[in-house]
């Protein structure tokens, strides 16, 4: 039988992938979709892409989500805590695509935050989603802190140099780009197709709460933890994140260092591949696909690493779907899509 | 009487702003206009946007330039020199947009290129087209080598800065993000609108030639060559360059600092600005104005600048005529757009 | 002396475009900038691409406006009626965007809006302001009412055929596509860059607002009146409106009497050319000129016209200019741009 | 067992998304993909988001073809015609993709092509692939002519409405706009992402090839062949054609009649859905579906049906999938995808 699967938040982008991907699914069925503004819609009107049109929005309540094995929550930041630990009050599993249970201490979360946690006891006990450093919590968990998109990128292209010991020194660069889609569907004039078409700005510079994510992330794979510069961008498009990474390496490290690092950590992971070339992000756009492309320079002993995701999915639906199947027991990469469509 | 003006060049994307540029300038005229395989075609065929559409365009000859005060070279790499320096022997000023005679040593110039240069004792005697840190060189010369779009963004960042002794260490990062006019318009599969759209990706990553260009450039201003890495990344939209930089500063440096460097450096410059907010680069896109916007990270004792320009003025065509206003004792703001359109 | 100028509305897209012609127009200084919410800000908070940034908006209160010659309304549909009679009554020219004086009688207005006119003895006496058609009532009018964008491409292209009486039977069909700057700046989620990036859909269909004022526009160059079938679509471009119009023909009529009928009426107009291959929006956005391009089709004894505009130049602001050069016994032509930019 | 299936032009924008299709369908499997310039190369140097990346393209020659059951040709124009009839003796069923079958005459052909046909016996024979209204003979057939892009669009707006004899007069107006990967992936200044971004432009005014193709399918399900004006214009996006057709309806004809048409016709189309908002072609790209969108101009006495295809798959592949399907007996919706994604 198929596990009963409910999104809450299902009117968002991330929302909207999430019910695609359960859709096609093998071993999954939505059960319950929920949503704040949008509860009483149809799905047609909310996503007049998918099938099943004229399935309804429930409200966000958790007390309505009956008979599910696990919820998506795709909800704004600070959303996710109490829906969270009332569903996994009643039994039920849960993703967190949001932040909040992303860091793993109090004094973390209150640095990025600026602000007390609901639940302190909880910040530590989530598995961080990114199945390719973290599988073995994630499998058969009962929770899951779904990564950032930037910083999924980023781990995946500074990670296993990091947990190698192939750098140090620092601070690392993360300079991001990423289609305009990362920053949510609810209409602001900053994100009107007149403010954004044909022009490209940074922004949360030396602010963003990506980087600290970051920080912890490349922390727990290697032994000391880096401080890393962050930039992200929005560039004209809809989907796509591009991350490129700048780090000292250590005295001696070769290109052979390099590689066999990059194929220890992903010689059998079924999503991410080392590439010889600078990946467009149109290669993997529509897919769980992460492509990373490291360059070592020998004159100023640093390597640049540059990776490419789709932010919806291997930077937030996918990747959700990905520790979904780890927690049911599934295959991985059961229902997740690995070619996309050009142009 | 006008100053007597003559593009060679004229059907590319920098050749057409060239073109529009000189129509509208107060004191300049066109009086010949030279192209490679579109030679004998009309300004309108070749640049239906533009007046004077039943101009003719002739070959690329210098013999064929009479009675020009200067020529814009705006050719591909390579092209430049042997008309240059016919042009120069007439007795016709010239600025080149190309990168024939930027680098300063036969040695920089033959690690850059892998070739040696047909004139190399005129390497180093051509004044570098950046009038904000080296306009004295400019005013009356009869040649200038227009810098690069990437090192402009990159030098009008981190310049005064390294000129102030505020940054050390490296190496220097600059990520940079540019329309895609950069690439030229000569059809290429990897330049199609469906090659482009809606992807984002690297290019020439650490071979990129515009680096050795941003080296010598800080050196020239500061007092030690640093180190830059520097990864362009093409993204869908036709105009402007966006570079973030990234410079470790030296024990002590203050926001005040940073504050001041800059200052002391554009306060009169008519069309760099310090601005507040990281710039969006449609800010500025039609028009020869640069913003410059520093953060001071204390917690990595490192600055980030973001620098925006348009490609085809500030970084190419608009620059371009800033250095013949300087070379033919015009006034440097002549005929250059400050105002753009949005959206 | 310069004429003296206001803008009211001068936070929107036309607002910020008029900003921009009046400041390069040789003949014209701008005295007044108004806005509602933004009123108290600086233009260069609301618009960061044009110059004079520390100059502030003030309410938009026609008591407000002193010292002023002409006053450009560009403000939403209803909102004109008012300020605009304060302002004749102050003895400033008025030139209005908007819609409120456009239609030139109760019942049309009441047809097309379904509400009563609060000044219906106006319906009628504004000029409407396409110079090319009606210059002659623009000529020192004190108010002018400028077309809407989709009526100036759809008069553009038949208009003179349909005065000459080379075209007969119907109903005509205007199929536009437009930018999408056309549909304002204010926030709304369906022109989000989500909503609106690599999709086209149409709008209106049947009912948008501009079919009448194309009825009303022919009507006034020819001896009946025609029906239109109009179909606007938004495609994903900031500017530019592309109107293909296919209209039957009258018996006997031959390719020589089309030629003619344009050859008569824009033989010496400014900014319309008749072109001969089908025109690209991109070859005049920036400009206030317009493209027609007809074609005779024998097999079906029909005309297909393209005509092709900048929506907020020769379709808002630019032809707004022009009027109120005519207006002030100015060049027709004075700071208007013929000449844009590619790429 | 799977049905063996052949791609001949692998390396096209069509050719493309048949593999991806074949690759995710559950009753058929790649056997070969022939291409011309590419041939030798691998699947990921050609596509790099499709699975399967090292892949051999092989040529073209129809001899190369082995245990294959069918097919597919997505070839230029003319070159289409030999390897399908070597194929087709050979026992391999044909699906062709291009032009080079579709027209049924010779009269016809020779007017639109301006050239004989090399089979001209074969016209006629072919099964044109629009199985809305064709599926019979397309049932078990051993060769089909999928239709053009555009002709799919208008046939499926306008088919219903003269099949029932509901229009009347005309000529009918077919008014389009089309995605650039219509146009196809080879090198091309007119296409380069310079030359389409933020403009647009009609082409093939009056002499568009799939303007005759219109009128044959009009006149296949009608009782007379109406004359059609069709203007194909290019705009800035990869996918997606919004046709908006405009016709006369015959006396009497009601709301009711119109609905009641599309209802008898497309009641139980699996990919054809009327819907009663203007869609947006966002909705239906990348999948095999059709959105149709008909309203009633009482006061003109006409219709005007929108309808919004994918034109690479309901538009090419996904079409010629469709028609594979009922031409190897398999569900006709086998393999092809309902559900898009947004953004």
């Amino acid at each position: 039988m198929k596990r009963q699967i409910a999104v809450l938040g299902a009117s968002g982008y991330a929302g909207g992938e999430l019910i695609r991907l359960v859709d096609d699914h093998p071993d999954m069925e939505l059960a319950y979709l929920g949503a704040h503004t949008k509860a009483g819609a149809t799905l047609g009107a909310v996503h007049p892409h998918l099938r099943g049109a004229d399935r309804e929005l429930g409200p966000l309540d958790p007390a309505a989500v009956r008979g599910v094995d696990l919820a998506f929550l795709a909800l704004p930041h600070g959303a996710s805590a109490e829906p969270a630990m009332a569903l996994l009050a009643r039994g039920v599993k849960v993703a967190d695509l949001g932040s909040d249970f992303r860091l793993d201490s109090v004094d973390r979360y209150e640095a990025a935050y600026g602000a007390p946690h609901p639940y302190p006891a909880e910040l530590g006990k989530w598995p961080y989603g990114l199945p390719e450093f973290f599988g073995k919590h994630l499998v058969g968990a009962d929770r899951a802190a779904v990564p950032g998109c930037y910083p999924t990128s980023a781990l995946l292209a500074l990670g296993p140099l990091f947990a190698e010991g192939l750098l140090e020194g620092g601070p690392f660069v993360v300079d991001s780009v990423s289609g305009v889609s990362g920053a949510g569907r609810g209409a602001k004039e900053s994100l009107m197709f007149g403010a954004i078409d044909e022009g490209v700005a940074a922004y949360g510079v030396l602010t963003h709460r990506h980087r600290p994510e970051m920080e912890q992330g490349l922390a727990a794979v290697g032994t000391t933890e880096p401080r890393v510069m962050f930039t992200p961008h929005l560039v004209p498009m809809q989907r796509g994140i591009l991350s490129t990474c700048y780090a000292p390496v250590a005295a001696g490290v070769t290109e052979m260092d390099v590689s066999a690092a990059f194929r220890t950590w992903y010689a059998t992971t079924p999503f991410v591949d080392v590439v010889s070339e600078p990946p467009n992000t149109r290669w993997i756009v529509g897919t769980n696909r992460a492509l990373v492309n490291p360059h070592l320079d020998t004159r100023t002993r640093s390597v640049v690493v540059v990776a490419a995701i789709d932010n919806l999915l291997k930077g937030a639906a996918g990747q959700a779907v990905q520790c979904a199947n780890l927690m049911l027991g599934l295959d991985e990469t059961a229902g997740l899509p690995t070619a996309g469509w050009m142009p």
